[in-house]
């Protein structure tokens, strides 16, 4: 008998029908012989309905009454799994975030899992009672709930799998796994059976949605076996895992994101920390940059280019213009209609030609590069977005074999 | 500075509107100095609603997970009230039941307040932020969430007032106090400045809906002052207290209830335990009987009558019948088409020929009297339902003043 973490998202339980097929996978898992602990987000689009109650009473709200207000929607999931499975006759208790010691750090909104006090999770499952406990959230050391920010739930998923020594962590999701290339762009992407942490780090920070990184990083921490699932097709989905027990195949996956906008500043004096202070100007207004390249100086002066997500980019502009005098540039430029595209993975390190691999490809394809960059395991490129699915599909038939 | 508890039902919190309007009594409250702890139930139509969810799913839930999920509801009124508190820049918290402190019984759906642990609620206090509760709900000794059942915010509010010594318990409704009449059938009803608390219960169980009788019931033993005013007008209102302090006046209030059905079972043979056979029926089917007469015997026989609300009807009859034989009955009849009209006043039982006055009163009028009760300060009548408002009328004008 072996102790299994089964989350499911939003989208999962968003409709009865939807509850009733999740509690059959769980009880499914729990007739096969194992406990089960079950984390569910919340139903479909609440989370979304109870920001809109919020924002129409203040649009300002404290973090701390935000938290108690969305830990509402998980709760409300549990109550109804719950049921659903004590429909289907099986012995199940539900489990606030609290109630399943799920202690965090008091970020409310964005909160970290300090430890997971397991002595009501082991009560529950002794009485082989089916354990659902409410994703996203917790509590802090003053009793006040907290919420864990953006794929919350798949922390908590990982986080318990941790804490209770789990057996393994399977995340339910609507794809069946990790694929080399979103399947929408290139019709023969494959299914990865399975790939490793760090791949799937960079993979998720590129924008394939299927895991929150966070969630990755505890998982490697912890060293939990995690596994990416589909709760409609239960077909076995894509296994995560170290480094050393993964298939060796040069490129993982491609990807898109078309999140992106690059801002441009040319002929900024070359002294030391010039950068410093256009990026601190950045954070400062929590705008994240992602890529950054800063050419090779000409005659004392240099260029500056970063890419920001699309949503910051007026932000980004505007803070830069009424900081002209403090950071000394001479023009400024955007570009909002461009893509990144990206190659992930861990032989590459190995492999030197990988970059020149891909570059050839775009060529091929009359495609231009605005922009490069590259890790020990990725290499990204900006492109203009119009050609961003054709150099995901020339891309990917280049390094992965139909 | 006083300590002040205030109650507000779902319809003072149903939209954005009225949620600032409670804002602006609690603040208020808290700008004349005084500390205040507001105790507030699920907007609007949200219970109904999340009842609604769990039927879709599981038609017979436990009631473990119900409370589970009815509970959400105060939870999100109270980061609604807090946020809109905030708006208005005062010094805030929120507290669901169990970080409130309270304790309750495992009664799931229908708990009883043990005690209220109020650390919380004093550091909060000390802190000088408003405090808001939510009403309705507490935790049990396993750490499982709670639900007090019907009229549990009124509960809610005024055990918080009793742990917390507070001066004052405010209960704000749709109505402006209580009043000797429902002004929709008197016109001239009026308005009481107080009642006793023994008064109260009489009322509130008699169908004037302002407050719930296990709120009073505690009131009453913990000797909390109370108060019962509207959330619109900010009117006085009506303070319910011990009796020796309420102002005498030999009839409070004229009451009338639609929700009754009369039974009656002739030829009963006159043994003992036949009563005892009925009713026992009655109550293991969760059938509450509310008056009843027993005729006197005839030659060994007598005949009962008792009432029921409208809703056990059917069930009653079918019982009884199927249980003829064992109970011993000639005929059953019933009659649906009446009411039940009293009254209500602590000065009646040093007056007693106050139901005299009231049967003249319906003499006059021409209305039959099918049956009569009474209590140490109540009396009560079943009457044709046509004839009930005409009834409430008459006896209101033969003893309260215009």
């Amino acid at each position: 008998m072996s102790l299994i973490v089964q989350k499911f998202g939003g989208s999962s339980v968003a409709n009865p029908e939807r509850v009733f097929n999740v509690a059959g996978i769980v009880t499914d898992t729990y007739k096969a012989g194992h406990s089960v602990i079950v984390v569910v987000s919340a139903q479909g689009d609440t989370t979304d309905e109870l920001i809109e109650k919020a924002a129409e009473i203040n649009p300002n709200p404290s973090k701390r009454e935000m938290d108690m207000l969305l830990a509402t929607g998980e709760q409300i999931s549990i109550s109804l799994l719950a049921m659903a499975i004590e429909k289907l006759g099986y012995p199940v208790v539900s489990l606030t975030g609290w109630q399943a010691g799920m202690q965090t750090d008091s970020h409310s909104g964005n909160a970290r899992i300090k430890r997971i006090d397991t002595e009501r999770l082991s009560v529950e499952l002794d009485k082989r009672n089916i354990v659902i406990v409410a994703g996203f959230q917790g509590i802090n050391r003053f009793d006040d709930i907290t919420t864990l920010g953006r794929g919350g739930s798949d922390t908590s998923a990982v986080a318990l799998a941790a804490a209770c020594h789990a057996d393994l962590c399977e995340i339910y999701t609507d794809v069946d796994g990790v694929y080399t290339a979103d399947p929408r762009i290139v019709p023969n992407a494959k299914k990865l059976d399975d790939i490793s942490f760090d791949e799937m780090l960079e993979l998720a920070s590129l924008g394939a949605n299927v895991l929150h990184n966070r969630s990755v990083e505890m998982a490697k921490k912890y060293n939990v076996n995690l596994c990416v699932r589909s709760s409609l097709t239960r077909a076995p989905g894509t296994v995560v895992k170290e480094e050393n027990t993964v298939e060796k195949m040069l490129v993982r996956g491609v990807t898109r994101d078309n999140d992106v906008a690059r801002i441009a500043l040319t002929d900024i004096e070359d002294t030391p920390g010039k950068a410093f202070r256009i990026f601190s100007l950045l954070a400062k207004n929590n705008i994240n940059v992602d890529l950054i390249i800063q050419s090779i100086g000409r005659e004392n002066v240099k260029d500056i280019s970063f890419t920001v997500s699309r949503g910051n980019l007026a932000l980004a502009l505007e803070k830069i213009q009424e900081n002209k005098d403090s950071i000394g540039y001479g023009d400024l430029t955007y570009n909002d209609n461009i893509s990144k595209v990206s190659i992930v993975g861990a032989g590459m390190v190995t492999n030197p030609g990988v970059a020149a691999q891909m570059f050839e490809a775009l060529y091929d394809a009359h495609i231009n590069i605005h922009m490069i960059a590259t890790s020990e395991i990725k290499v990204s490129v900006l492109i203009d977005e119009e050609n961003a699915e054709k150099a995901v599909r020339v891309i990917h038939d280049k390094f992965i074999p139909a």
